[in-house]
């Protein structure tokens, strides 16, 4: 098995170290904090010094990880540059576009594949990490058409040994989907809170289900709700323009008509059927990482809601959902 | 205790005539429908006479609450007027202004007093209730200038029997704060959805956590959503005007300079401060039902974020939160 970096020990780089250390890889981590400490008191290889870290990882052949807030990301490419520029490169930034752009700029020799593990909670920090984090989620894995399909390989396989799905897709696809899947519902969880607290003591006493479900979100530490949202701007600017469109038609059909069927059944239907995709039979494929078209089939893969469950060798087994085009 | 007639077996009245046949009080009700009949088949008193059951409801003297959609409630209350047009009156629809005007209308004889269940699950009908639905849930509980206090009373108990706690408040109130804290979260689930089912395989693929929290209740049926949201019409929106002023904000702002910091954080103090609300300590408080005044102090309480624990007699026993002014 591939020796595994991870450079920052967050929630997210810290639940990876911990899940690649228990399936035996080698692994180390560094962060430049008090969180090395904590890493290491655990019994863990952790160093706050990630030149040396990447040094190591370039001697070894390593996957280095990169698990940094995007604010830090350009640093943590400078230092990959300098002390493993041709490593195999992913990371788990929760936007692509603008990682993979960085990385071409400053990084353009690294292997690069762009990861992004849907994980998380509202906890942050080395502390809040669990080696279970990635258990049963999906990982976007990007494909464009220069992507390094070893890199690609190698991440796929750490996110497969550490319980998770892969979901293979472009980095703007991916981009564009986030934005309506997470940051979209970041910014209305936010928006939802500030209207409700205009009348405190009567909301706090009133609230029930869907207040609590449409806000929790909202107690995420503002740092990282701004990285994430402010990293994707611009895919989710036209998106932010789909949902004010969205509810100035409901703002107007309710002051003209009254009414807001259009608005209540598109919803409706819209969740509707997108639990229908997920519960949807699957029937299995098998994808060649060796052959010419292999990235474009990774993309067909994903854009149809499959997933790939196994790589062995060079060869990724996936489910894709059955009938998909007649159902959906 | 006084005997107690529900119109309407729904989820909400099908789990109060459950509710409240356990606390031994004489209980029946009516629904012009199937559900008479599973209930009967459960071993309750239903009948699909509606003017049967308020005319046992006028002779013993019975509370009547209407717990019918909105659309379904002015025939209940002309059968009100009809049949029982001086009884102890209240409902557990999702509005009160509008039932308010509805009953000074329809049945301006009865003594009303409006109430709110703050419970419920995207599922209805009477197959769907449950006795212990409103265990621990806030019921609101109208208190106007001219409600009958009698009729305050008796709903305020028959609430506390079956395990809520009762927030009084004048509807105008109820109608601007169930705005914030269910109807413009529910209208926010719906428009999510939609964004979200534009991009469908995919965001089926990758919606995580916030994603499900912030569309659950879209899965609520479109009839519900629309009686509840079109029905609060005059107080939603303003309320969305609010909102869609907050998003265009931030739409602004990310187009702009590219920050956020604005909105989410304005989101994070919203949800902090009302979670602080609730976990307050509480001084108790006693509030005679009899007094001159009485009225004024419910409402009062109710604005303070306090409620109603215990009724006894003509003495409402009550919690206000410590140190109210202070903290928020």
């Amino acid at each position: 098995m591939r020796d595994v970096c991870v450079i920052g020990l967050g929630l997210l780089g810290g639940s990876l170290l911990r899940a690649a250390a228990a399936t035996d890889r080698t692994v180390w981590g560094a962060v430049p904090g008090e969180e090395a400490a904590a890493a290491r008191a655990a019994g863990f290889d952790a160093t706050t010094d990630t030149a040396r870290a990447l040094r190591r990882a370039a001697e070894r052949d390593a996957l280095v990880v990169v698990a940094v807030p995007l604010p830090a990301l350009d640093d943590v490419l400078t230092l990959v540059a300098r002390h493993a520029p041709e490593c195999l490169l992913t990371d788990v930034t929760s936007v692509k576009e603008p990682v993979l752009a960085s990385v071409r700029e400053l990084a353009g020799r690294a292997r690069y594949t762009g990861g992004h593990p849907m994980a998380g909670t509202t906890d942050s920090g080395w502390a809040a990490g669990d080696s279970a984090l990635f258990d049963g989620a999906t990982w976007a894995l990007c494909v464009e058409d220069d992507t390094d399909l070893t890199a690609w390989r190698e991440a796929a396989v750490l996110a497969l040994d550490i319980g998770a799905r892969v979901c293979p897709l472009p980095a703007a696809e991916h981009d564009d989907t986030v934005a309506r899947i997470s940051h979209l519902p970041h910014l209305f969880a936010e928006v939802l809170a500030s209207v409700a607290a205009q009348n405190g003591p009567l909301s706090a006493s009133l609230a029930a289900g869907s207040f609590r479900d449409g806000t929790r979100v909202a107690a995420t530490r503002p740092e990282l709700v701004r990285a994430m949202t402010e990293g994707n701007r611009a895919a989710l600017l036209p998106v932010l323009d789909e949902a004010l469109g969205a509810l100035g038609a409901a703002r107007g059909s309710l002051a003209s008509t009254g009414g807001l069927a259009a608005t209540i059944n598109a919803g409706h239907a819209g969740v509707t059927s997108l639990r229908q995709h997920t519960a949807l039979d699957h029937t299995a494929l098998h994808i060649d990482l060796d052959a010419t078209d292999a990235r474009t089939a990774l993309a067909a893969l994903g854009n149809q809601g499959g997933r790939v469950t196994a790589v062995e060798d060079t060869t990724a087994t996936a489910e894709v959902p059955r009938d998909h085009s007649e159902r959906c």
